[in-house]
């Protein structure tokens, strides 16, 4: 799902460095559009500014800049505040993860706006009266206000983790099949008994422990194989170390 | 569920303001440990990480700051290393979402730390090792690593919001019975009707269109009486201006 069709709307921030933070959380979570509303780009600290946004300045070359709320949202179908105080206008907030897929389906679309007020206090009932929907990021009863920068990193991220395009690098081995983890099993069976860490008698007992920690453990082909590797290695010292002192 | 149990460990943090950042979104989560692993306080931009921190500097002041990670960790069941790099020793990172509950059950009886490498290239190897779990914030292909403190931030509040401590204080009122809403249907059916907006052999058609809009909009029962409010008050205009006319 393209995130193309959102922007998030800053209303008169203060700090260069949480507007250099806030591009670099939407470089981090693919979104691209910045408006600022209300501050001139001539009253913001650009070194501030660049040292945090790193990487991601592209975002703040591209912002554009307006007086109004109006202006920043009159071209979207739904307008998202965010607020931390409660309040008469404030009841009927959501949180992110339950607003982020109806902003994604309607951003299919048509044009949503994410607005976050001021670092100082936030959005005027005004501005409010501008949004179609109000967003609450959950926090603590005993610091409920989040960073400017901190709130727009959360937005983003619930969007981005709820528009499916996140995939783990990762490249995990295929998990081991219960035969190849018997063939593991007995394989280190033969080894435990072969350098005397257990006698026959007590095979079964030790290998129910054996057993309970390797299940845990071992999950993919290559798990079994390093601890299949180990045994063989161990049945082969033993047979060296015998051939030793037949010598 | 208790955070309690849960310790934030910075590995050599150079920005004063990014450790204040980390303070504030532990404030902001209910989490309370911070650890500094190499990095000397009298090294740290006080001045900075004050601006940051705001009123989370409590927890700065309660830091504990030692020389190695192995220190930082040694009385910790689980060590979960932060990532944003792939790599050999980094494929079976999981996702913050997909540990939170691993980590709150945990923490039920031992400690847990949660670990985050330097601004500039993360977590060694070795510091990995030490490691029982690694996690890998979602994040874009084109820009993969996020600030420290917004890092810190996405995983405490995923701890947060699996804590399952928050509860939006929203009080809506309850939602309105389809027999309300039928009454407010009517009211508002005489209502269109007595001012002409629509004669009785077209009501029935128009009414069509004006259930869609207010089955949508009309939730509660506070929403139920704003419109059967307004139908009433237009009533009461219509038969005054009646009189008038009379007269």
């Amino acid at each position: 799902m393209s995130l193309s069709n959102i922007k998030i709307v800053l209303v008169e921030p203060i700090y260069g460095g949480n507007i250099g933070s806030v591009c670099r959380a939407m470089a981090n979570t693919d979104i691209e559009n910045l408006v600022i509303v209300g501050t001139e780009k001539k009253d913001i600290d650009m070194k501030e500014l660049k040292s945090m946004a790193c990487h991601a300045i592209d975002i703040f070359d591209r912002c554009i800049f307006v007086k109004t709320l109006n202006e920043a949202v009159s071209d979207c179908a739904m307008v998202v505040g965010t607020t931390a105080r409660g309040g008469l206008y404030r009841q009927h907030a959501v949180v992110p993860k339950e607003i982020s897929p109806v902003i994604l389906s309607v951003a299919q679309t048509s044009k949503v706006a994410y607005v976050f007020g001021r670092e100082t206090d936030g959005l005027t009932n005004e501005e409010l009266t501008l949004c179609t929907h109000i967003v609450r990021i959950p926090s603590s009863e005993s610091y409920k206000s989040l960073n400017l920068a901190q709130a727009v990193m959360i937005c983003c991220y619930e969007l981005f983790v709820t528009s499916g395009t996140y995939v783990l690098p990762a490249e995990e081995s295929p998990l081991a099949s219960s035969g190849l983890k018997e063939r593991m099993f007995s394989l280190l069976r033969k080894a435990l008994l072969r350098i005397g860490f257990m006698d026959e008698q007590k095979a079964d007992h030790m290998m129910h422990g054996i057993r309970r920690v390797l299940n845990r453990g071992v999950k993919t082909i290559n798990d079994a194989r390093i601890i299949m590797g180990i045994a063989q290695q161990t049945l082969w010292i033993a047979d060296k170390s015998d051939k030793k002192v037949d010598d």
